[in-house]
C-alpha cells in the first residue's frame, strides 16, 4: 500500500495512546494547556503500549547470551526475537540480517564503515547529515537537489552512469525528507542504483514511524531507522539487510559479544576470531531494553494497521496545509510541490519573523513544542530558504534579533499519537501570532529564544 | 575510601530495591522459587529508584537540543545536568569532558578512535576484550598477566621506558576484574604512566557499581563504564576525562548533533564545522532515558552511601568464598591471591564438573543465574584454567559433555541488590551439588546446556 491508497474521506481512527499525552505545561501569559508535542520528526513520545511492554519486562531484565539463568534465557530470547519482529516488520528477505545499532545515524555509520574499499557514494545534498555526512572517508559525490521526482532518478542515473571507475557504488537516500516530509522516489531510486550496478541504503528514520516500509518491495540493499522516532525512545536503531558487506567488514566496535575465540599469539599479540552474524557489529552488551521497544512499537504499529494509521496522518496533514495555506505570510518549504506525497512534517517561515522567535511563542504562549533552525540538513534548508550559507547562523544557534529576515526555518511534525486538537490548535495560533503578534517579549539567552521576564 | 575502610564486623544495611527482586523461576525439579540474579557482573537489575526515576520521567520525554517546546528544554536541561551528575560522581577535573556513549565497550572503541598518530597502547593480556581489542590499528603491547599487583606495576614501568620510539602511549587498564573481582593498582599504574609520559585509561566497568571511583584521587586521564552494569539498563555508557585528544580527534560518529555548519563547496563538495564539546562524539539524538538512568544510578549510589554499600558487598564476598573453600572440589580463579581486595565477581571451577552443566542445574533446579563461559576475556581464563587455547571451546559455546573436565569456568556476581538468601543459597547449592550430583539429566541445544525433557 502507499500513501494515496488511503482516500481522504475514510473513516479515520483515533490517535494511538503515549505517554505524556495528559501532561499540562505552564503557559507565560498565565494557566497551563495540555502540550500539544508537534516535534515528532525529532524524536517521539512512546507508545503507551510500548512503555507498558517495557514495564512488563523490566523486572525480567537479565544478561543476554551466555547467562545460565532463567531470566538471561529468557532475555536472550526476547532479544533474538526482537531481530525478528523487526525483520517482519520491513518486510526483510530470508538472509537479510537485522543489526541493533543506536541510532539511525549510527546505523548508516556502521554501513559507511563497512563498504568496499574503493566504493563511490553518491548522495543528495538534500539529506540530513545522518546520511550525508558518514561517507567522508569514501569518494562521494553529492547530487544538487532535485525539484521533481522524476528529476532525482534522472540526476542519479546520470552521475552513476558518469562514474569513473565503474567500480562498487552505493547510494544513500532518505525515504521522506525530515524537512518538507516529502516522500522520495525510492523504488525507482533503487532500480536506477540496481540498473548501474551500484547498491542502495534507505534512511527510513522519517518513513518508518509513518508509511510501511518493504525492503522486498522497494528493492533496497539496506534500511536504516531509530527507534526515538518510532514511539520506542530507548536508545537503539536498526540497520537490517544485505549480509555480505557486513560479514567481510570489520566489526564495528571490538570487544565482546563480537570475538568469537581471542588467544594470544606465539609472538604476543592477540588473534582475534569474529563472529559473522550481527553480534559481529553489536560488541558490548546489547540493549535489550532498546530493541524490545522497537520491537515492541513494530507490532503495535502493524496491529493498529496502516491503513488507518496513514489515513490518521493525512487527515492531520490536510489540516495544517490547508490551515497555513490561509495564512499568506506563512511560506511552505518544499522540493517537490503540493501534490507531492508527504508524511506528517512540514516547514515553512513566516515572513516579518524570526524562526527562533515564532517557535519561542508557540511554546510560551500555545503550549505547542516545534522546532526552529536548520533541521541538520544544512544544505537543503539553505536551497530551499535560497539563503547564503556565509551569512547564516550555526546550527544551534537561535538568531538573535526577534523581527529580521528568518534564516532559519520552523517545523512542525506529527503522527500517530497526535489527536486533531493539537494540529488545530497550532494553525490557530500561528494565525494569531501573524495576526496579533506576540503577546510577550522574547530574548535569546544559553542559545535558546525565551520570554524576557 | 577503599574496600579496606569496611571492617567486617561493621553493621551492614539491607539490599538496595531493585526490579525483578519478587520474580519467581520455575525448577525444573517441581515448584516455583525466587529468582537469584547472580549474573551482575554481566548486566545488574534496574534499581528501583532508577527505574522510578525514568518512569516519572517518560511522559516528559521530548526532543532535545533545538526543540522550542516546554518538554524539549525540559529533556535538554536534564540530558545536560546528567552530563554534571556523572562528572561529580566520577570525581572528574574542571576541564573534563563527559561522554554518552552506548556501553563501556563504546567508550573504550570512542578513545580508540582519538588516540594521536603514532600512539602506542599498552594493555595486559588479562583484560576484557573491551579493553583488550579495540586498539588494534595502533601499534600494541599486550602484557603477560602478573601475579602481584607489584608486579603489574613493575612489568607496566618497564615496558614504557623499552618502548621505541617513546612516544605518546596510552595505558587501559581494568579497576576490578571481570573474572576474579581482584581489584587493580589503578593509582600506582597511574603513576607509572604519568611518570614515563604516557596516559591511562581506567575501564570501569567492574569497578564503578561496587566502590567509589575518583577520577582526580586516581589521577587516571579517562574513565569508561555502562550503565547496564550500574543499575541502570538503558543502553548507555560513559567516557569521562580529559578534552584535549577528544577535540582534536575525527567526530565518532558523523551526523547531526555533532556538526556545527555544515556547507556545500564551490567545487561540489561539503564542508563540515564539528562542536568541540562532547556533542562532537555524541551524533544523533541522544539516548535522554539512558543517560538520565545513569544520572538516577549514580545519584542513588551516592546517597546510600559507599561505606555502607562496600561493607555490605564485602559481607556477601565472604560468605561465598567462605562457603566455596569449605568445598574441596571447587577452585577459586584468582590471579592476585586470597587476601587481594576484591569487589562481588567471583569465578571459580568444580573438579569433575564441567562448567555449563554446573551453571545449568544451578539455574534448572535452585533457581540461581550465573553464567558460564570465559566472560570475554579469555587469555585471562586460560592462564588461570592453564588451558590449551587450541583445545579450548568458542565462547558461546557450552561444552557438550557432562563430566568431562571444564575448560570454562563459572561466574557468580553480585552487587547492591543482592539479598544475603541469594549467595546462602547459592553456596548451600554448589555444595549440594557437589556432594549429590545433579537430580536431573541436561544436553546441549541451541548453543545453551539445558534440562533433557
Amino acid at each position: 500500500m502507499s500513501v494515496f491508497t488511503a482516500a481522504a474521506d475514510q473513516t479515520v481512527c483515533t490517535p494511538l495512546p503515549v505517554l505524556g499525552r495528559d501532561v499540562t505545561v505552564p503557559l507565560v501569559t498565565g494557566g497551563e494547556v495540555t502540550y500539544a508535542a508537534l516535534d515528532y520528526a525529532a524524536s517521539a513520545p512512546a507508545l503507551q503500549r510500548v512503555w507498558d511492554d517495557v514495564a512488563a519486562y523490566a523486572p525480567y531484565y537479565g544478561s543476554v547470551h551466555r547467562g545460565a539463568g532463567y531470566l538471561s534465557q529468557l532475555s536472550t530470547d526476547l532479544f533474538e526475537n526482537a531481530r525478528r519482529t523487526v525483520a517482519e516488520f520491513l518486510d526483510c528477505r530470508p538472509a537479510d540480517q537485522v543489526v541493533f545499532t543506536r541510532s539511525t545515524t549510527d546505523s548508516l555509520n556502521l554501513l559507511a564503515r563497512a563498504i568496499p574499499a574503493g566504493c563511490q557514494v553518491f548522495v543528495f545534498e538534500t539529506e540530513h547529515h545522518a546520511s550525508l555526512l558518514p561517507w567522508q572517508d569514501a569518494q562521494v559525490t553529492y547530487l544538487d537537489a532535485p525539484r521533481t521526482p522524476r528529476q532525482a532518478v534522472e540526476t542519479l542515473e546520470r552521475a552513476l552512469a558518469d562514474r569513473d571507475p565503474y567500480g562498487p557504488a552505493l547510494v544513500c537516500v532518505t525515504g521522506a525528507s525530515n524537512v518538507t516530509g516529502e516522500l522520495w522516489p525510492v523504488r525507482e531510486l533503487a532500480a536506477a542504483a540496481h540498473a548501474h550496478g551500484a547498491r542502495i541504503v534507505l534512511d527510513a528514520a522519517q518513513l518508518a514511524p509513518h508509511h510501511p516500509v518493504s525492503v522486498t518491495d522497494l528493492d533496497v540493499d539496506w534500511v536504516a531507522f531509530s527507534g526515538h522516532k518510532l514511539y520506542a525512545p530507548f536508545g537503539s536503531g536498526v540497520l537490517a539487510g544485505r549480509a555480505d558487506w557486513l560479514q567481510a567488514a570489520e566489526p564495528y566496535l571490538a570487544g565482546g559479544g563480537a570475538s568469537r575465540k581471542v588467544t594470544r599469539r606465539q609472538d604476543g599479540g592477540v588473534a582475534v576470531e569474529w563472529h559473522e552474524t550481527a553480534a559481529r557489529h553489536e560488541a558490548g552488551s546489547p540493549n535489550v531494553i532498546g530493541a524490545y521497544a522497537i520491537a515492541s512499537a513494530c507490532k503495535a504499529l502493524t496491529e493498529a494497521g496502516w491503513d488507518s494509521l496513514v489515513a490518521r496522518e493525512q487527515h492531520l496533514v490536510r489540516t495544517v496545509r490547508e490551515g497555513l495555506a490561509e495564512v499568506p505570510e506563512v511560506r511552505i518549504l518544499s522540493l517537490f510541490g503540493d501534490d507531492a506525497p508527504r508524511v506528517g512534517v512540514i516547514s515553512f517561515v513566516v515572513e516579518g519573523w524570526n524562526s527562533s522567535h515564532f517557535a519561542a511563542a508557540l511554546s510560551a504562549e500555545y503550549g505547542i513544542g516545534v522546532r526552529d533552525g536548520l533541521f541538520c540538513a544544512h544544505p537543503l534548508v539553505r536551497t530551499l530558504l535560497g539563503s547564503d550559507p556565509q551569512t547564516q547562523g550555526e546550527c544551534g544557534a537561535p538568531e538573535a534579533a526577534p523581527g529580521e529576515r528568518s534564516l532559519n526555518a520552523i517545523r512542525v511534525s506529527f503522527g500517530a499519537g497526535t489527536p486533531d486538537e493539537h494540529v488545530e490548535r497550532f494553525v490557530d495560533a500561528v494565525r494569531e501570532l501573524v495576526a496579533e503578534g506576540a503577546k510577550w517579549q522574547y530574548r535569546t539567552e544559553d542559545g535558546r529564544c525565551v520570554p524576557a521576564v
